[in-house]
């Protein structure tokens, strides 16, 4: 009967590196706190999101957030990131290299309740911004859109508090919708995709983006009526 | 500050009725254990959902199911309900007139998937399939598409077992997106909608029905080339 | 079969009140905002409580926090409080009067434990102590062990900021056996209880402190040999 | 960057036999369907317990039920067992072996509930009572209490069904707050434990059990003043 992980074990047995198992305990705890210290993170951004969202539900006459879902980035991706980065595999690099080790994703309603959400949140006393990226004005390539924002926010240990980055991807159900189908098409692709393939992607995205378009439209015409 | 108990304990004067505070105790107490019922059908039905889900996540390459959400039809819309078709106003009416008082969401990626998860669910056999309409072959009027299946399921109480129907709705996340934005813009609509808003939304149904299409399209050449 | 909104709309007599549906209204928005108030500051508290658990998890042999649960008080409890005290019944006088609308409580294994969690939360940054009071160095008269913390946090809402009172009870398993065990026998006793029963949980709620005590001892002997 | 397995990985490697990527990569999918497979009982399981406390809620004066726990057992402690019994390493002689892959915890508030809700659940139709063992009349010697059923219960998978075996201990708070401290007391012990720690768990375990009997009595007394 062989350890669930054996498999990405292989992974780091192959940069030919003997440890000792002293080692691999000392490495593996280094792992666990870093990755408790960001799903701390997330837990303090996701409940300033429900606290919103607790406010609209009683308060508004419709509440912008569909839902919230968060991830803290896997071991294996952050390993493939530092790697394609060309920095150092280590804990200390992935801490002090990537923003988005914590993840956060806000989907909205409508196009215009996005920037709404972003302001709530960019305007909290607690709350540094530390990078923003609007690929809704500026799609990728691809066809992908959603507002990026790395926020900082302190997270209370026993016995320090750390300011901890986490990414925030807020979306409409619509955007949500291409980029989940997206990902999973490609999700176990090693080969080449076809550009034929990569061009109807894009041409969903669009179609998808001016849908969003139309339904804020409507919703703004529905609105006038009440 | 009104005292939520003292509402229902006291006379409550409805629909020119006068009833004594007893008969109002009487009647939450079955109002509740009815609400209770269907609670736990939907908790039996998404249990057989999340087992699917927790398989597909181990043995399958691609998990069809998005997510599931689930509601007990609220005291109010049961009420509308029964008094649209003309039926006694009781808890014993609505039990036996009404199949949707129980409702569980299956949201998919693909629209191969909804066929197959329906399926799954009506070859269990403790499942007795009560009614199935089929709103993507045969979309509704406004443009809603949607699989509806009625299905009875068995639940264990402490001295009896009860027979118990659920209507489980199984979309795609494109129809879910139609309609959760569709019952958005009407919810708190009392007035008349303009017929140009109406077949608007009846035209972003249609776009989005073709772009499901489309991402399945896309999905079955992406299965080609692993 | 009562209708839940009819209840709450239509003319509703208390206290040989008669009240408009316009002010029940106004004022069930203002019972329903206070709540989700304290229901937001019951959130930030239980992330913090959540993050220290987490910690624990990661970072010591043993967790000191075995569960942690949380409530709002009821509206009838509210009531119930303010008429006893002699106060105005309103929000605004629950508010300013009560500090225990929002209640967090902490499980325990140890009797050490606690005063290190209550530490924990007192020393940081954003949280203000309003009151303290230690039902385990002076048990109430029935027998009841509890320490009890006051403490006022910021909640972020979409327009301002809150800061909230929220009453944390922290306790052992076996100080929680005896509560728990307590309220149930006199939930719902209307009459006076003979002093043979109340002197039989007392003398309960004694061996079990001493239990408590010796568990504790053993504990101590238990990490030295480690 | 260690995978956080890798220390039960070398227990796997001391076994001194060399196996290829290829049986780990199929060794490790049949351990993940057999965890799978035993986290679906549990869920049906729960689900039929939360039905019942779903009932007693509405219908009942008291709740026995004060809360329900679960865990599939870890491959650590299953590899463990069988290599303790002396029997075969693998996926199939753990399915066949052990009955307790699968644990199911309902904690009750007093002793004649236990017996209570272990009738329920033998009694329901779709499950099949393979063994029970009462350490509450027979106490382990070192003072272990609890009532303990091995249920057999139908999961209905994609494509068949399968009967798989959850071992439910029911006790109450009191036998819990023991069970608990005694395990974390233990956890990380590799010393021998001298007798006198051993002992005087043991009285604590009876004070307990005759606290137990007493909150029963003030339990049966109250009820009849009602």
């Amino acid at each position: 009967m062989i350890k669930e992980r054996e498999i990405e074990n292989k992974i780091v047995k192959t940069n030919d590196i003997i440890i000792t198992s002293n080692e691999v305990e000392t490495k593996m705890e280094k792992v666990q706190e870093m990755s408790m210290i960001y799903r701390s993170a997330i837990k303090e951004i996701t409940t300033k999101l429900e606290v919103l969202d607790g406010e609209f539900k009683v308060k508004r006459k419709r509440n912008p957030i569909e839902y919230i879902k968060s991830r803290v980035k896997s071991l294996k991706s952050i390993i493939g990131k530092l790697e394609r980065l060309d920095l150092e595999v280590s804990c200390e690099s992935a801490r002090s290299n990537l923003n988005d080790i914590a993840g956060v994703r806000v989907v909205c309603s409508f196009l215009s309740d996005i920037y709404e959400i972003a302001e709530m949140l960019k305007s909290q006393d607690d709350i540094t911004v530390i990078a923003e990226k609007d690929y809704i004005k500026h799609p990728k390539p691809n066809g992908y859109r959603s507002l990026h924002l790395v926020l900082e926010i302190p997270v209370f240990f026993s016995e320090h508090v750390e300011y901890v980055p986490v990414e925030v991807q807020i979306r409409t159900i619509a955007m949500d919708f291409w980029a989940s189908l997206e990902h999973k098409l490609y999700y176990k692709t090693f080969e080449d995709v076809p550009i034929s393939i990569t061009s109807d992607l894009k041409e969903c995205a669009d179609v998808i983006a001016s849908t969003d378009r139309k339904m804020q439209e409507i919703q703004r015409k529905v609105e006038k009526l009440n």
